[in-house]
This record gives structure tokens, sequence and C-alpha cells, in this order.
């Protein structure tokens, strides 16, 4: 395949359902011509549930679908596969760039500075493979860094129910359990928080950075294509494909919160894996 | 096969995940000689959010599973399943008889009387169904039925949350939402909801009723074997084995407090499907 055919195809960005869509958000803003196509498998989620052969599995069929679309780059969009999953998708979609959501939110929590203390708040899978610490520690050494799993926060967010008392409590509550006291830094670990930073930040103070991979996993997509010299060259907006493995019209109502527009179920193309 | 075999064959249970074990409980709690067999679909979990032709494909793999290991009957302890797929079942396995949970609770909460008006908590697919509005109606033309989907409450069962005051805002809310004013009876539509039934009588008073499955579907068990001659012969305690698709650990921990018992992972068998 030639340079000029690659950079006219699609970015795939891969999830286990919507929660990806806050990171194909950040990548739309970042670079607005890039064609998007966007594989949730509503089917099988939530991963962060599932062991890691499960989650391996489900992972490796999902990016040969978006191989198979023809796409020029993968994002795992889905904390819990890029724990589990990313050298295996590596492998499998070489010489493919293949990002996850991990290390840039590593990243984003450790900017360069040393000795910070960190709360991650994710998934069951996600905390029990340590995968931020990891990340983080590779970083920097001297960092503090917490882990603790946050199931009910998915449904909280699936539910819409991101403000109030109720999101307020159950907040509180995952911070008191966690036991870190005052953190540098609270990571979104899971592509679900992001609609619940807002509660975050006001449970846990003004003091606190609340940092999600959205952001900083877009500029490390750009940067990868920027290197490769696989950005596509046209100035017109780039169009978007929404697919998934199960429930288009839950995926249309749930989804369009987390893309912050409105969604209709005729978007979203179910397919097979 | 002749009866005399076919009665030492185990009863076979089959849910999404660890929730139908309340049903499990008792079941063995009417008939504590009856060999179960237990099959718990955890790779794909929650079957509440998903389409229903994808939990029809599931069901009847399932089902198919504990056909082939040997059982006598199959109750399908999950109200998505139920709701979903009752039908395709029992085509599959005639003439096995095969025990939903849902016109079992539908009947524990008409209990012969007309005219009552009842609140129905469950899962979205099994509200999107209208299936315990149907069974309720088939029993009791007059009575007023409204189904409300609490997505929250299977992950606030699962995360252990049952009691205090984050259950009962949750709950709260969730009543307030379904505008049923003083329901005479509030049906527990999903097997995970038994676990909050303390929260939900606190939160929705003393004079509602509140109904579940569990109790009349080993009843309808019981009589259905009864009726066959299929009940087993012996009084020795009868075995229970556990199957799950995915996370034995998880199925373990989880699975615990819906049974009623501590659980070892090693009790916990994975098999494919």
């Amino acid at each position: 395949m030639n340079a000029a055919t690659n950079s006219e195809l699609p970015v795939g960005i891969f999830d286990s359902g919507v929660g990806g869509l806050t990171v194909l958000h950040a990548i739309r803003e970042a670079m607005p011509g890039e064609h998007l196509v966007y594989l949730g498998d509503t089917a099988r989620l939530p991963y962060g549930t599932k062991s890691p052969l499960s989650i391996e599995r489900y992972a490796t069929q999902a990016a040969a679908k978006l191989r198979e679309r023809g796409i020029k780059l993968l994002v795992v969009a889905c904390n819990t596969a890029s724990a589990v999953a990313l050298d295996a998708l590596r492998e499998q979609l070489a010489p493919m760039p293949v990002v996850g959501v991990v290390e840039p939110g590593a990243a984003a929590a450790v900017q360069g500075r040393t000795g910070g203390s960190h709360l991650v708040l994710a998934t069951e899978a996600t905390v029990r493979l340590g995968a931020y610490r990891s990340a983080i520690l590779s970083l920097d050494p001297d960092a503090e860094v917490t882990e603790h799993a946050c199931e009910l926060l998915v449904a909280l967010a699936e539910e819409g129910w991101v403000d109030g008392a109720i999101a307020r409590g159950i907040v509180r509550r995952y911070l008191d359990e966690s036991h870190a006291a005052s953190p540098d830094t609270i990571i979104l670990g899971c592509t679900h928080f992001p609609l619940l930073a807002d509660t975050i930040r006001e449970v846990a103070g003004d003091q606190v950075r609340i940092v999600d991979s959205a952001g900083t996993t877009a500029a490390v997509v750009r940067a990868t294509m920027d290197a490769a010299g696989t950005r596509r060259a046209s100035d017109d907006p780039g169009t978007l494909r929404l697919l998934a493995t199960d429930g288009a019209r839950r995926f249309a109502r749930v989804g369009g919160r987390f893309l912050g527009q409105d969604l209709r179920h005729e978007d979203v193309e179910l397919v097979d894996l």
C-alpha cells in the first residue's frame, strides 16, 4: 500500500462499548480532517469484570474486523483492553501502529514531574493488572500510585446520573475506600469516567488535578501519524462510521452522551465478531 | 431414558451471571435431595442491556451445554432470558420441561386477587418486552402494571452496597421516576434485586408487598417434577455443580453473596459456550 492511499484510510477506534466515544471526540477535535471508524463491542460489554483471556480474545476479534474494513492506525480506546491486550494487538496488526489509552493517561498524570501521588480510578480488570501503576512508575520511579476499582461509576455514567447527591455519594465512598489521602492527581482510568469529572472534582476538591486519557491519546495519535506520514492531506471534514456488535438503539441513546451530540440508531451499523 | 435414570439427573439452572443463585438457593431449600447444576454465562453478562436476538442466541447455547451434561429439567433463572427466549428454549429442549421466572413471579404478585396495582422493577430488556405486564394481565385483566428499568441496581447488588444511604437514594430515585403512586406490590423482576429487598421495603414502606420469583419458581419446579414423576427418590443431600463461562474468582466472590454461603473459586468450573 503506498502512502497516498494509506493516508485516506480511516483511523480505527475500538472500545467495549460507548465509553471510547470520549476518545473519539478528542481525536475529532484535534484532527477534524481524519476519517474515523468506531467499533463498540456492545454485545460483550462490560470488559472490566471479565477475565484477561476473554478480554484478549474479544479485542483481537474486534481488531481483525476493523483491519478487514481498512484502517491506517488502531486506537484501543478502552482502558481494560489497553491494560490486557495491547501487546497481543500490536503483534496481530504489525506493522500498523496501535495506540492504547493507558500510557498516554500515565504521561498526562506525570507530566515530567517526580514524586507525585496518583489515585487511579478504573475497572476491576485494569486494577487487577496494575497497568497504570507500571506505566506511571516507568515514567517516575518515585511516584506513589493507588489504584481503586469503581464498577458502579460505569453504570452511573451509562444511566446518565452524572451529578447530584447520588453521584456525589458514590464518588465519596469510592474515594474514602481507596485510602488515598489527598493525592495530587486523580486519573480517570476508564473511558466512562470523564462524564463524572465535574462530580469527582466537586468531591475531591479543587487542589486535585483530574486527568483523563482522551486528549493525550489524541496527541499521541497525531504524533504517530505525523511520524509515519499518514495524516490525511485534505482539509475537508472527515467522515465518521459507527459500528456496534449489539443494540443500535441503546448505542445511539447512551453513546450520544459520550460523544456530546445526538445520535440516531440508523447511524449505527450492527456487525458480528 | 427410563424414569429411574431420569430422576437421578440434576436440575439445570441457567442465568446470565450470579443473580440466579437466589433461585438456586430457593430450589435447594425446597428440595434438598435434588442434584443441581448451575451455569452462569459470566462471559457475556449482563443480558439486560443486550438485544433480544443476542439474548436468545446466548440462552440456547447455554441450554445446549446443560443438556449435553445431562439434566432432567431446565430452570431459566434469569428474568431477561425468561422474557426473551422461553419459547425458543422450550422448542429446543422438548420434551424436557423448561421453567422460567417471569410467570411464577407474576403468579406470586397476583395471588388470586384482582384489580391490584403492581410495580415491576427489572432490566431494560425485560421492561422493553413487557413480559411481566403480559404475564400479570393474563392472570388478572383488571390489574394495573407499571414496569421500570433499574440498571444501577444490578451493579449495586454486585458491588455488595445493598443498604445504607447510597442504596436508599438510588431506590428512592427509581421509585420516583416510575411514577407508580403507592402500588400494592413491587415485583423484583431481576434475580439481582432480592439482595436489595430490605432497602426497597424501607424506602417503599411496610404497606407494599415485595415479591420475588425465587420461592414461587421453586414451587413450580417441584410441581412440574411431581407431575412427571422425576423427583429424586433418595433423601441424601443432592450435589451442587457450578459452571461459569468466565472469571471463576469473581463468580465465587460475588456469587457467595447471592447464594448465602462462602464459595471458593475452585468450586467453579469454567466452560466454553
